[in-house]
């Protein structure tokens, strides 16, 4: 039993870099198990034709927040803090377990049906994220929101939670956790230093969102004299694995910092435009050999969840920023929304690449498109031009969980249906444009 | 006989702005005859079932080359001059006008499929693009690319061949025709006079690129001692209606005369950051009251012709640059998208928006889709989350070109595989990455 796709065009690693070869890939279980050469007794129940198609990893969306997916369009052109504490927080005091689901659903319905296989999630209500991922087969990290200050109640309860729904998804291999101390201006210093103990002692990464504001740099700075990432650090955070979502404003020191810990940084380029916040300084974190990933953050701010528009950015904004055109290739880009990702999650063992004993996380595109037309540097049509909407099928630990662009493992319409009927019922349906 | 688009949420303009709402569409012949109300004697011979649907006025792209399209991926992360006069000029010399011409078909796929009903064409093979209109049932507004110096042969071949190409098209009142004079570096100010009398001598208007590197800007400092907008206006480009391209490299004073001489101004995002020009200072464009569009430019230095990219391009990028995330709002892009381009092309009696009297242009999106989902603002949904792939039927002037996401008018599969072929024959098709 197993899935073949046969004489398909495959992206595959090389060393540090990608090649685009015509292959066959043996898919058994959830893994890939033979690339090229058939593995021995492989009798597949399922054979994938791959003329006129491309296999490549799927994409790693290493920062969101599913559930907000429900918020869509509901706080556009905010600045940063009135965006988050005078719009999204009102509606998340009123939000149900419910809202948070389907929120979640209709993010994984985006992901799925634009090749994302893996996201890394920081949710504020616990089992729905986790309730989704099971449902739709899809590959996810997950921290609930820690928000807290020294030993309060508030934090206590939300670190109770976060291991509540870590204990409760272990049937379910498809799922790690992370801690998810939110951010420093919503963390106090031993808030913080309580999170990094239990991450050490739990063996559990941290997500932590860092740098991504003026106004949190000054707040900081004000508050504790350091830079966000200084205070992270200062308080523990780097000394598990961590990933650090945003980091806009640094400095050369804090990206020191940033490179001697390991720190994997997400970037978010539409997030970070969308807020006014800028433009963080990737190209400079690549050049200090930082481990850098890609991330939408939620569609409360982006408003988008599909990873090949946020490559397109990666790959073009900062050769508008630097004026040069040589910054942050197709390549380099692609492999950002892919192994980076994996390596910043603990996976790079698991997904990230189309590898021998990797799970089996593929995406399929249609190459008779005329964004993937012509077929003379796929990694470029990948980057530069395709949209998303390219991808057929995609294959999630060695399960086909969308064919022929229908999601096979949750119901679309009844999603959007929700979705539609939820913002209704906060009276979020603007009328006026 | 006619089309009659029932119950469909529609953008509709409303004095300065647009408005979605729930109405039914009038198509007879060319035009839209109602909206709301039934005209007198009506018979549709097809009705949409506007449920679950959103019309909006196709999207117009003031500046592309759509031959180039077969060159997509072949002169990536190219400084602009290398990338035009080493790369693209040599494959200029040794296409053919079949090649052009499935270039052109290709564009055009592109572009109907993501909701762009009118483009505006820089070519450099005549009746090609006219061909590919025709046949395609696209509407657009074409030159003939003109370089010369002074009374040189070259230039006044290409004259000859702008008006050979526009008397050949009459038959066709979808194609207008403007004269195209390349950009200050390729025209010299001789040239450039006898273009701008041409225009005004047949009552014609000029699509130009002006300002787009800082090369050209030194360049042009240096051999006319002023800017590449004053060397235009100097030369009686101006006195004509005008639509320039690109404006990237501009000055306080460049802006005055944009606005004094009432010339449009074609933004390209994408073109200008892949190709390390950097941002064009639309902010600032669209305070001083210019008229500014968007464009995609060609699939060899964008990658992509999808509008919808570069509309969430321009609504996100200068939020970025500014620091301000009031900079360009999702409404604002989306008229830039659409009424601005028509009246750039001096066709806003005629497209641009859904109105009586004009012409039916129209993409009809599905909104049971993750990135039109919720329907609490739709204009931020055009302009923030979509890619285009939304677009399930496109009319143009009065005819189905496109339905279920499938051309009418052009064999797909067919334009792909010529346009694979070309890239072969040419020994573009890459191997290496």
């Amino acid at each position: 039993m197993g899935i073949l796709l046969k004489n398909v065009l495959a992206v595959l690693p090389e060393g540090e870099k990608d090649v685009v070869k015509e292959t066959d890939i043996y898919i058994e279980g959830d893994k890939i198990t033979g690339i090229g050469t058939e593995p021995e007794s492989f009798s597949p129940d399922k054979v994938i034709d791959g003329k006129d198609r491309l296999a490549i990893p799927g994409l790693i969306n290493c920062h969101t927040h599913s559930y907000m997916s429900f918020m869509r369009n509901v706080a556009d052109d905010l600045s940063f803090m009135d965006w988050l504490f005078g719009t999204i927080d009102p509606i998340e005091q009123q939000m149900t377990d419910e809202d948070t689901y389907w929120g979640a659903c209709l993010a994984i319905i985006e992901m799925m049906k634009s090749g994302t296989t893996c996201f890394n999630d920081m949710q504020m209500n616990i089992h729905q994220t986790t309730r989704a991922v099971k449902e739709s087969g899809m590959r996810a990290v997950v921290c609930r929101g820690l928000i807290g200050s020294g030993n309060d109640e508030a934090g206590q309860i939300r670190l109770k939670q976060a291991y509540e729904e870590r204990d409760a998804a272990k049937d379910c291999d498809r799922l790690t956790f992370m801690l998810g101390p939110h951010a420093p201006y919503t963390c106090d210093d031993a808030f913080m230093r309580i999170v990094s103990e239990e991450a050490k002692k739990n063996h559990m990464g941290i997500h932590v969102h860092l740098s991504e504001s003026e106004s949190e740099i000054e707040q900081i700075k004000e508050k504790y004299g350091c830079s966000p990432i200084e205070m992270a650090d200062k308080n523990g955070l780097f000394d598990v694995p961590a990933i650090a979502a945003h980091c806009v404003q640094i400095t050369e020191r804090d990206m020191d910092i940033l490179q001697a810990k390991n720190v994997s940084v997400v970037t978010n380029p539409a997030s970070n435009m969308k807020l006014g916040n800028g433009f963080a300084p990737v190209p400079a974190m690549l050049e200090k050999g930082i481990n850098v990933c890609l991330g939408t953050d939620g569609a409360a701010s982006n408003n988008s969840l599909n990873l090949f528009h946020e490559l397109s950015l990666l790959t073009l904004i900062h050769k508008g920023v630097k004026k040069t055109p040589q910054c942050i290739s197709a390549a380099e880009g692609f492999r950002i929304a892919t192994i980076n990702g994996a390596k910043a999650l603990g996976l790079s063992e698991v997904t990230g690449s189309l590898e021998i004993g990797k799970k089996a996380d593929i995406a399929i595109l249609n190459l008779n498109t005329p964004s993937l037309t012509p077929r003379n540097n796929l990694l470029a049509g990948l980057s530069y031009s395709a949209n998303g909407s390219e991808v057929e099928t995609v294959i999630i630990d060695g399960k086909i969980t969308m064919e022929g662009r229908k999601v096979l493992t949750l119901d679309e319409d009844l999603v959007y249906k929700k979705v539609n009927e939820i913002i209704v019922r906060m009276g979020l349906d603007k009328k006026e444009y």
